[in-house]
């Protein structure tokens, strides 16, 4: 479309401007004209191959993640985006290292293992012990303490798939806060069950955390067909003694950096529409879904209205955020920065849950919005999506400032299968199909144009939930 | 059935023996109540069960192949089974070591990489050099040479997945006859997509041969996610340097066993219908699919008969095959064994595709026999098995007593998703669906039982198709 009729069609919007306080009849056919262009764009394809291809792998702290943080930079600056910068911000390094287990006895066997992230390591000769199963996390705190002491904890919960991932939220307790759980037993070591749905031969690794108080225990995954294959060889009723070596560090502290860039607003430049993915990844694959795809679909999407479409009124800010997966880091230190400009921000959406379709639009505003809210609603439901809930989370970065009140969008994406994928080495470019990335990239050009055009007030001073956990 | 209600099955058959030559309505109908009987039988999955949990991968000439023929002995002893010995072969000892490849430059990432079997090792260092891609073998005989000489070859043809393994027959010729033809062309290393359809991140492996009169070059797989990774990287029009490291050994003679028991025959005791599969397997999953399910079916289907059945005229043997993957040693040193008793070999029949649902029953015998085969094909429809044609392969293993002019039997399995699976960490226990397994057993059943009973002659002095390849 040509600048002149965009120019029509603004000044059509701008006499509607004064006539009501919600979204026009011209805010939606810009929204609507850009979402069906966005569709034909392959812009989020080529940024996610460039990532997988050029970067690959990119753990907070490791060297591919400071070259992530220049690929970001410079995508964003030849994007065309505006005020393009990083902020910087501090962590814990963890490093991962050699790493291994069999089962030595009664019948040897290699186990496809991965450390979790934030594992201290074993000796070098690692930990060998009898393996002692509990079902779940809950199991494992109401276990005997004489039954564990000396021995290597096994948590053998399977996750559930489902469209939402609810599966994994009620499993990764193992992973998260299984290390401590164990070791205030005696346990010497931790194993578990991969928080994944997959069956395929590769351990799902993620991070865990430790009890400052108690003693801090090795701890790894093992592959669900190697879950299986220990649980059958334990049916048995003989000792089974495992060897665990863990060769992570966790030494010193690391830098990275969020990547901020903005397409900035006509109207209310320094009013913002925050979107956009984290940029780190685990460092098994090469981070395609998790979170590859959403960096590449808000980039997209926020380019595509900056190259396509008329300027909304208020910025609309890309934030490639940085160690997403460690602890919400960047996510914490944007928020810390942001403490006096709180309420400039508008409203926020972060796409980390694959590359799976949208199917549902939730949202978390004042009442106010809710009018505009089923505006936005309009225009995205021919793209096969319908109306959620009141309780949109935002994303894991955005849970910072959704705790500071900040109103959210939420463009679900379906996750069948994303838990067979996350966190593991099969997280690959080949796992993406390029029409799903399309149908995402134009549900964010329109929940972030319409939002950056709005004129209800969307939030601030909301009362958020409890936080959203990292993905 | 009490013993009693088969003495009087057993006095009918008699009579009409010599009433009619083929097979008789009693026959069929004890085939009937085995077959439907052996559909309720856990024995197979119990073997498997067994063999993938207390010895898991088996190598040939490695020490778990030695345990896998102890317990392969253990088993048919103790399901009954006569005449239980093995019968050694010796070949050339491969031993896989530290292996592992990457990309160093422009963009460093690791790649999933496994060694082919028979490849020689590396330096410890590896080979480093830059990449050239071709499309597939056949490209590789027409490569100019100048473009491969110093370099490492990389034949990127994917295979295509199929209910009947063509796509495998097609593309797996990279891997076996490849290293000998990038050799020829000057390339220092041979890195090959992996003939499989998986897009795991685990690479495949299988054996491959080289021309003695070329130099050997170390050869490896990676898996289909990272082929596409380097093609990715490739088509930017930069050279891409890899570092390959095989520390594979082949070196010295190992000795291994095929395993046989004998059901004995009612009345021809030295007549033999021969069922099994393969007990040797690759070295990274337990084998499950490949070839223990064969392993526990016919295992399972002879006992079933041993147990429920009336014994039939001729002997059904059960051979466990050794060291199939290497080259079809055992198959070849059975053959050798029985040069002067290839008359007493009445029809064969191996297991060796899996372990999904058998859709095809195909036949190789004399023309004579044909009468025989379709009241066999009668008793096999129930379990969903359609009639196939008359060059059934009988399996690898048979290979060469088809060569020499034994009559075969083809249970045909469906093989869709196979390729994902086979020669990979992937195959394990979990990938087999047990009701799949029990009709695997049932339809073994039905046609051992019934090639037993038969007095058409099956065969011998065919001529033979050109000899199956290893699977």
């Amino acid at each position: 479309m040509s600048r002149g009729l965009w120019g029509l069609i603004l000044s059509g919007l701008s006499m509607a401007l004064h006539a009501a306080p919600g979204l026009d009849a011209d805010d939606l056919a810009a929204a609507t004209l850009l979402r069906d262009s966005a569709l034909n764009s392959d812009v989020a394809y080529e940024l996610l191959e460039s990532l997988t291809t050029e970067i690959g792998p990119r753990m907070a702290g490791s060297p591919n993640d400071a070259r992530a943080v220049a690929w970001g930079v410079e995508k964003l600056q030849s994007l065309g985006f505006k005020n393009v910068h990083t902020q910087s911000f501090e962590f814990p390094l963890w490093r991962r290292g050699p790493e291994s287990a069999e089962i030595l006895a009664p019948f040897p066997q290699k186990l496809a293992f991965t450390a979790l992230g934030g594992s201290i390591g074993s000796k070098p000769a690692g930990v060998t012990a009898e393996v002692v199963e509990v079902a779940s996390f809950a199991a494992l705190n109401d276990f005997p303490e004489a039954a564990l002491r000396g021995k290597i904890a096994f948590i053998n919960n399977r996750m559930a798939d489902s469209r939402n991932g609810a599966g994994y939220g009620a499993a990764v307790v193992a992973r998260t806060q299984g290390a401590s759980a164990a070791a205030k037993k005696g346990a010497l070591a931790l194993v578990i069950r991969s928080i994944g749905t997959s069956n395929d031969r590769v351990a799902h690794t993620g991070i865990m955390n430790y009890d400052p108080t108690l003693t801090r225990i090795p701890a790894g995954a093992i592959s669900n067909p190697d879950a299986d294959l220990l649980a059958h060889m334990l049916k048995r009723g003989e000792p089974v003694k495992i060897r665990v070596i863990v060769g992570a560090k966790l030494s010193g502290t690391a830098t990275s950096h969020n990547v901020i860039g903005d397409l900035p607003g006509s109207e209310f430049p320094d009013q913002y529409v925050v979107i956009g993915g984290h940029l780190d990844s685990w460092d098994l694959g090469t981070g395609a879904l998790d979170d590859g795809a959403g960096v590449a679909i808000t980039m997209a999407a926020a380019a595509h209205i900056g190259k396509h479409g008329p300027r909304p009124r208020r910025t609309i800010r890309v934030i490639l955020w940085g160690n997403e997966e460690q602890g919400i880091w960047g996510g914490k230190a944007y928020a810390e920065s942001q403490k006096n400009n709180l309420r400039q921000h508008w409203i926020g959406a972060e796409s980390d849950f694959g590359a799976g379709k949208i199917y549902r639009f939730s949202s978390f505003t004042k009442p106010e919005a809710l009018a505009d809210i089923d505006k936005i609603m309009q225009v995205l439901a021919p793209l096969g999506i319908e109306r959620g809930g009141t309780n949109a989370s935002g994303g894991p970065d955005l849970g910072p400032m959704k705790a500071l009140g900040m109103a959210m969008g939420g463009l679900e994406q379906d996750g069948t299968g994303y838990f067979d994928i996350h966190h593991t080495p099969n997280d690959t470019l080949d796992k993406v199909d390029p029409e799903a990335l399309q149908q995402n990239v134009a549900a964010y050009v329109v929940f972030a144009y319409l939002s950056a055009q709005t004129r209800s007030d969307f939030g601030f001073g909301l009362t958020p939930p409890a936080a959203p956990v990292a993905r």
